[in-house]
């Protein structure tokens, strides 16, 4: 078969070999926003010399901006309930048949409601690598999730906007403008982790990224990684209490979340992020669609 | 004398009588960034017309980036030696006398340097009106102040960037795509305040702008007061104690942080933003300019 994730701004392709190992893997800057409705067009074109008839795919393409909204499935949910709610999408390619995903929504405890589409695929491809008993999962990210675990089923997750607002104050505040580009700093971000443990102004903190490049306590090319410490250290305070985290991050930020979890007295597992091709096998194994 | 108040990004002249009452004023779009170094110019053609010899500025045109740098004035400081300070600027301008005012500094308790350019001047205006006693005063804008005062001389500051984090969040990040334009709402302002109250985790609380969104719970037209109500929330609850507050804000903040200071069970008084040509009066007055 063939897993494809399609959010907004990123599309990936995967293909499989019978056991769901990533056999070649295709990448395109044509996210649901850049290609403008030509969803069909667009992956043909991707997957041009592949074979498989069978296309799954998760992320933002099953919502309302995307090719077909699929509903949420609520929590608590796992494989055989996000499996229920894919959808096909009739003639969407010729001579292949393509399915959709589900996306998750949680009312929480607190009250607040919270979504997400791709992630709950990631964790289905998780779940077989997860210790017994309850579990708590870090997604690092534009938009990172916070997902708790029990019985292989989400019951609980929230949604914490870290990597967006690192790029924003990087990109468009005051505080970019000291900035000068340099390689990841572990000082830096290890004096933005403690300074965001101290105190819980993180307002005031934010200032300090300036300040501190005003009076030469840090270099300008120590300052992003310095935010991206203060940032992650406020992220990781609203996590869940776990012993031990599984954490879903990319090469480049799985250095950071683990430093940063560790120096909260956190074990971590890492996982790396073929758990989404991983979570699409499962999903059209669950659903029967590969036994056809 | 001619009282001129010059930041990034906005330039304001007041003509003042003796007493140091605004007579006139007027206002261009010519902050120093725009102005691209031509300071001399930009002056001349605004003041065009007024024959006050004495020119007295404060701002950011006093910084490495404007006319001429003038150093920072460390705390505790007050009128005096902030009138100590200030500098001029010879052959600035044919037949006039053109002074800047310093900016003011602080290493706080917590370690960490503040700086501010421009506020320091609105507190020399501010402090014939204040009480008796020691005072917080909150100046509210892009970059907000929260400056104690003890015995007429600014002890401590912070730097808060929860109106240029508002403008960020709104015009370039996931939150701004739901958020209509619209009225400001004072009901889902205080429910943002309460929100922010509730529990230390803001980043966590920033997606519930688009949750509260995509489950109908505020309109669209909602969004920006609601995200204004948990940023000002969180500022706030950094302020330093007091029972009463100072607060200086443009008459389209003023409200906000009257109703989310009362929230919070402090007494407010409000100040309006002539307090830098007041604070400019003050400075000329007390280092012998208008004497002359």
């Amino acid at each position: 078969m063939i897993a494809v994730d399609w959010g907004s701004t990123s599309l990936r392709a995967f293909r499989l070999d019978a056991r769901g190992r990533v056999v070649e893997t295709r990448r395109s800057a044509q996210g649901i926003i850049a290609c403008d409705g030509r969803f069909g067009e667009t992956l043909a074109g991707l997957l041009q010399g592949w074979d498989e008839p069978l296309v799954v795919m998760a992320g933002m393409i099953g919502s309302r901006q995307g090719w077909r909204e699929i509903p949420y499935v609520p929590c608590p949910a796992g494989l055989p309930e996000l499996a229920a709610a894919m959808q096909e999408i009739p003639d969407a390619l010729a001579g292949r048949r393509v399915w959709l995903a589900a996306g998750q929504s949680v009312q929480r405890a607190d009250g607040e409601h919270d979504v997400m589409r791709g992630e709950e695929t990631q964790v289905c491809g998780l779940l077989p690598a997860l210790p017994a008993g309850p579990q708590v999962v870090c997604m690092a990210g534009t938009h990172c999730k916070h997902v708790r675990i029990v019985d292989g089923r989400v019951v609980d997750f929230s949604t914490l906007m870290t990597g967006e607002l690192f790029q924003l104050l990087c990109q468009h505040s005051l505080l970019g403008r000291l900035m000068q580009p340099g390689a990841p700093d572990a000082d830096a971000f290890a004096q933005g982790l403690e300074r965001a443990g101290r105190d819980p102004h993180w307002l005031q903190q934010l200032f300090t990224v300036r300040s501190r490049g005003l009076f030469a306590q840090l270099r300008p090319d120590q300052l992003a990684s310095y935010l991206s410490g203060l940032l992650i250290g406020h992220e990781l305070a609203a996590l869940p209490a776990a012993a031990e985290v599984q954490l879903v991050a990319s090469e480049a930020l799985a250095p950071l979340y683990t430093a940063a979890l560790q120096r909260l007295g956190r074990r971590v597992r890492l996982h790396g992020e073929t758990v989404t091709a991983l979570g699409l096998h499962a999903l059209a194994t669950q659903r029967g669609l590969l036994a056809a």
